[in-house]
């Protein structure tokens, strides 16, 4: 398969960049082409706004949906926006890779979001979710928390971790995508000089690499998360009064 | 009281622009003192990374929580930073408006968080939530949707409003702050040319400025969303097997 890694983290020699050249190692190793999108390295900009415009559908007034969807269709998006489509559109598989920082992605993540599902191009009102852009694709995120894993519990301190990741796989939901369960590394702390010398570190980060190697070995056979679609709504938007699932609430 | 706003919007004119201003306005009239920080105006940068800081704890290995740690206790911090936490230690009440995008806060916002709520200043392991270090404080969200209200019920399309806002509500607890019910403007779409011609867009901002006049008027009386705290976890961090909280899962 065809595997597009999105990498977010700013230190080259991270915990989060040892996850990526591992699934880089182990996906080619097992026959499969990847590509990296490492924001930091390429230096994205995360801010959508006129900045990332040098022509304007509107110069008196920014409305970054019009924006976006004038200039997919005239073929004349940012360099680097158009570069990330063209690697969504060629890859079958997209993985995130980054640390949990406030309760989501860093920014520079987010802002790839906001500047690369562009309106228009990525999404319109009636190719979203299961009739989206990217439908056939599958994707999911390889995150790391400082928190343990205990704390991550649905009654721990830190935020149930299927609820701090349910609007992250809401986005990619909406453009088509099929959302594979996360792969979570918990309890990630310290790197610098520990990196090299503290040794339950190098127990840690050598036990990821296995678990991140193993679970890229099956990613094929994965079932993704389930998710309602066009045909289990109302004109509303909600889920249809006589739909199966609505003995859970 | 006194009121920090932090202002997210690329667009001085925009919905979320006027709600500012309606807050300034209201606030203000009732004899509150106001603050904006305006991040797009102030261009702020919301890349945490080594770029931002122009001395390093450790030059070979960029660890975010060392340098920030590091940086606040040498007061070093960067301009805009330290800017920012002054704001927060002057402010009583702290509003953030901005839209919702890609289910969570623009990455510009994102990045404020990402780089103003600095480990060893504004936490530290045993100053979190309910120690919070800005704890007596309260903060709520002032959010614009594009999608209607109704796709954001719990069985809506756009996913539950209060799942979507539940990791930003963490974030600001973490910090200790008291968070106050988000106020929701939803269906917001448009703008541009619309903003100054079309009928039912100019109805809507008339009703939306009315709405949140009057909430700010009562904001001091609002009753916080209650937070589970230290005396409730155990010492993994999850909510103690006898709490009376328990019966609710």
């Amino acid at each position: 398969m065809k595997v597009l890694i999105v990498h977010c983290h700013p230190e080259p020699a991270s915990f989060n960049a040892v996850l990526t050249n591992t699934a880089i190692e182990k996906l080619e190793q097992d026959g499969h082409e990847v590509v990296v999108s490492d924001l930091y390295a390429e230096e994205f900009n995360p801010v959508e706004g006129p900045g990332r415009y040098t022509s304007r559908r509107h110069s008196s007034y920014f409305q970054a949906l019009d924006e976006q969807r004038w200039h997919y269709e005239s073929d004349a998006l940012a360099g680097d926006v158009s570069r990330e489509i063209a690697r969504l559109e060629w890859a079958q598989t997209i993985i995130f890779q980054c640390p949990l920082w406030w309760h989501g992605v860093p920014a520079m993540l987010k802002g790839w979001f906001d500047r690369v599902f562009v309106y228009g191009g990525l999404y319109t009102g009636s190719q979203r979710f299961d009739r989206g852009f990217l439908k056939g694709r599958r994707a999911l995120f390889c995150v790391t928390t400082g928190a343990p894993e205990t704390t991550f519990a649905p009654l721990g301190r830190s935020g149930d971790i299927a609820a701090l990741m349910w609007p992250l796989h809401c986005s990619l939901y909406y453009v088509g995508l099929s959302v594979l369960p996360p792969h979570l590394v918990y309890g990630v702390q310290g790197g610098g000089l520990s990196y090299q010398q503290d040794e339950s570190f190098r127990a840690h980060l050598d036990m990821a690499k296995t678990y991140w190697a193993e679970r890229l070995a099956t990613l094929e056979q994965d079932t993704p998360i389930p998710m309602s679609g066009w045909e289990d709504w109302d004109e509303a938007g909600i889920l249809k009064s006589d739909h199966p699932l609505r003995w859970r609430v």
